[in-house]
């Protein structure tokens, strides 16, 4: 067992009784047994993305779910605007080429976000474009788009809003009928904060007509298929699904339930102020702006004169909590704090601890016991 | 905790140490000691095909795999040879149109298997052939296919060899590169008796040379990018993996090394032998020969004067045994006893127990005991 702390955008710390739910026996995924598991298990996560509309899982990471996304609705050619501020939005936009989708770029500097006013000129300049791709929580930068606002926008336009919420669901505010959302897909092991490899989604009546009108290449993520199963008697997955873990999400999304998902938000926030003020206590700068700050994970500068490789090296093999690097361009010029699913001010804690002790170690001259007392005193 | 014995082929009854390994904390999947746990998979995995090609991990279902062994070698129009004798050699045909590829059918009877001969005949019929696809036991009617032997006929052609294994590999004989296999592929929750929700594939360089040139429309089941990641510093997946499941797998193939494959394909010879001398002890019928019947799954007819519904729910209802049903036309024909992973006569006994007394409770005038007695003969 390994006893490094994970505070990372992903996989997250999973809670002891969701690993022990995930450790029952299989059932027969074809037997009514199994059909009151996952009706209970999409009901639940439609509540949690706050929808009418049913949900789905798919067995598959994440990136599953992006590619359903985009693989059941594009035709050849069709025009899809890619919100691109960092690397998901950039898988995104690849999995349209990949469908051959005319993929619309709508890009901002990572560690910026999207602004409705920008998504309204993009929409007006060409009345063609069939969806938008938005993804929420910009796991690769630690952004958060105004998810609410864009779909005010979207709704009077004929495009699909697709919002991916990976790394967002359970821990940042998502109000799928609300915001008038289309198509919204999450994964198992962010803030959901069970293990990976599940991923689920949900669908409008709009985006269905849409569906039914295309005839995709995909075969395992044909959500046609999804839904004749999952309307079956008794409800079934198309393939054999990865039962342990629905277990697991079962139980996880039971601990949501319980805490409340205005209390769970208002507990990851919590988190983020805390993290963003131990940090400055450290001397640490935030990637992006304040404003547009994750509330599930944060990007931070790594300070002139050390590396990537010192600071994070020296956190997991020396204080063993485990960090999250840049990505890409950024890589080796931020590290990233996760601070998803069972986030409180322990962990925080100990990260900032460590932290602490690590920049001193590598020669900052700092307080290295500022930053967790500012932690501390965030969560006052 | 469901106390019903699943008799099904898959997913089969997980062993208690598996259940455990796989209730471990997660862990980083851009570590080094993920890295290290990926690599002693996939080499086990290679081990179990018998191949010195290199596996992957996919975190999907068994059809996930058939759809990366054809969606990364097909372009439009290209030749398919699909062998067709039940629902899974149908589902690599589907797939096949899903990728726009020609699919040539060869069907045989369901219940029956293809013959060598029949290979090199739809061969010399057409030089462009550039793949054929065989499912090595076919799950819906529970017959095995000579795979060796058609490995033979097609090494002297092109085309390249795909084999879907995912209902046989732990529990039959399967020797990737003496059969000259090019891709092969596998499921978790059969013979290698792990939970649901991971498949395994192998590819051999015949085969990365034609993926090489083919530009598929899949992203999540895009080979290039698992190869590119397997072989990166340390070995990664692609997208986030389920990580449980890789601990669940790497136990279950831990204990298949400790009993060592030629002792667990013999004892699921013996499963089948014993399964069906039960059967023809209760006067039940073999659905197709026994010189082709599976050695993971047998399939029988349901005798005249009784339904599926009342046999099997009976079993499930009263004795908790979960039997199998036909699928599409052979739905209310025949039903199916997994013999599959974890199996010996203990679970045979039960099975055969119990189908004794609910034949008689149907109105069958047979000895009710008789089944179980061959049973256990079988095992002598």
């Amino acid at each position: 067992m390994d006893e490094t702390l994970l505070m990372l955008p992903g996989p997250t710390n999973v809670a002891p009784r969701v690993l022990q739910a995930i450790a029952k026996n299989v059932v027969n995924h074809r037997s009514a047994i199994f059909g009151e598991i996952y009706t209970e298990v999409t009901k639940m996560m439609s509540e949690l993305f706050k929808t009418q509309n049913k949900s789905y899982l798919l067995t598959g990471s994440g990136t599953a779910a992006m590619e359903a996304s985009i693989a059941n609705i594009v035709n050849k050619n069709d025009k899809i605007l890619n919100v691109i501020g960092g690397k998901f939005g950039e898988r995104l936009r690849d999995i349209t080429l990949a469908y051959d989708g005319d993929a619309k770029e709508l890009n901002v500097e990572w560690g910026t976000t999207v602004s409705p006013k920008q998504i309204k000129e993009a929409l007006d300049e060409d009345e063609n474009i069939k969806a938008i791709t938005v993804v929420h929580n910009e796991t690769s930068t630690g952004v958060a788009a105004p998810i609410e606002e864009i779909g005010k926008v979207v709704k009077d336009y004929n495009a699909l809003y697709i919002v991916d919420t990976v790394s967002s669901l359970g821990g940042d505010h998502v109000d799928v009928d609300k915001y008038n959302i289309d198509i919204c897909f999450t994964g198992s092991q962010k803030c959901l904060a069970a293990p990976p490899g599940m991923s689920a989604i949900t669908l409008s009546e709009d985006a269905w007509k849409v569906i039914d009108s295309v005839n995709s290449n995909t075969y395992y993520l044909d959500m046609k298929k999804y839904k004749k199963f999952g309307a079956g008697t008794p409800p079934e997955t198309p393939y054999t699904p990865s039962i342990t873990l629905i277990y697991g999400i079962h139980e996880a999304l039971k601990m949501i339930e319980e805490e409340g998902i205005d209390n769970r938000v208002l507990r990851h926030e919590t988190a983020a102020e805390a993290t963003i003020n131990g940090a400055k206590a450290l001397g640490l700068e935030l990637f992006p702006k304040k404003e547009v700050s994750s509330a599930t994970v944060t990007a931070l500068k790594i300070p002139e004169g050390v590396s990537d490789s010192d600071l994070r090296g020296t956190m997991r093999n020396q204080y063993k909590v485990e960090l999250a690097g840049g990505q890409d361009h950024l890589k080796g010029n931020i590290f990233r704090i996760g601070h998803m699913g069972n986030i409180n001010y322990k962990q925080l804690a100990i990260t900032f601890s460590a932290l602490g002790m690590t920049l001193k170690k590598l020669g900052f001259d700092i307080d290295a016991g500022a930053g967790v007392s500012a932690v501390t005193k965030s969560y006052l």
